[in-house]
């Protein structure tokens, strides 16, 4: 239950210094990142290209299935996570202010049960 | 200076909260979020598309451009969060986790400088 | 029906011919261009996204749903066809050569009714 | 320069029979189908990751790696043949009429030598 007491600086810091020591700041452009962000994620997706909905949710019974989806997901958060580095966001502040647009955007009466916002 | 005092736990219930107040876990399946994630990435990857490496460097200078760019970053965070609830995988263990791998994968005596191992 | 008259070559030299109207040569360098490839297709599957995929199947029957989905598809074969031009590739020949490499990769024998190959 | 003599129904109709010849069209739907066109672009995208604009302009000199491109090329082109297969879109139509709302879009006298619109 790491989640409960990592913070996001945390696994930044971790991130910024396995750039610093390989000396990789000079190919962390937000161009480069951003494409090896997309690489990163179309690589997850692969993972659940030919099932269905419902048999993608059984990856949650599967050890080692479950294990490879996480390696990709960590993938992807580390692009992340040296975006923000690259850019000096705060990735809470950016998330949490993106949950106040989307709770004004999808509010609950017009969108509860629905994916999409109705009359 | 959020990213200081905030756990990855307080961002996943944050977006655990969003969803369910939505009644959305019906949609959530790892199939539809692993798209999702890649189309937000797409949607990222659109600000930096005609620029050059070294011009992408510098959207730090321009606050609203910033701003644009946090928000595309946001998106992408909460559906990486959402996979994870999903999915019941711990974000912050399999970031370090991948971290020590990569560490093995790309020694640094071998990567110093350089974007891909050498001999 | 103009799939059964119109060539590559002529598809080819009419991205060609758009392009250097605008003099946008100096743009359409690979690594852009693969990134604006990646970029549609993400637009294109972002109209499937929260649907089943017998679901997806009904756009057939949705004709300005299909006109949308078919304005995309075309945005994603405008950058194909940019590349194969950037790049002085025969698409006819290495769609075919790798047609052909597929068919070894996924005998009839093994494949058949499944979209791994099996024993 | 079989693009020349190569019209787009020859090819779709090869990739259409590669398909029944497995019994695959019960995996293509349109929305398995735009996350495998996604995935392959990505595939592409992760040959020019890492390069500067001008250096992957040098890859049609590295007649192995272009070789290599050329395959992914091809691997998203049979996705988006068998995409217009499944939908029946016509893949020759699609891209004309695109290529000219395009020249409505970004009319020659506002775009030549600029990647946006100019006021």
């Amino acid at each position: 239950m790491a989640d409960t007491i990592t913070t996001v600086a945390t696994l930044k810091d971790a991130m910024r210094r396995f750039v610093a020591e390989r000396d990789w700041e000079q190919f962390h452009s937000p161009k480069n990142l951003v494409m090896g962000l997309a690489v990163e994620s179309a690589e997850l997706m692969e993972h659940f290209l030919w099932v269905e909905n419902l048999a993608s949710r059984q990856v949650v019974h599967d050890a080692t299935k479950l294990g490879e989806v996480a390696d990709e997901i960590a993938d992807v958060a580390c692009y992340l996570l040296a975006l923000s580095n690259s850019l000096g966001i705060d990735l809470s502040d950016a998330i949490v202010g993106k949950l106040e647009k989307n709770a004004r955007k999808y509010p609950v009466e017009k969108c509860k049960g629905r994916y999409r916002v109705e009359g």
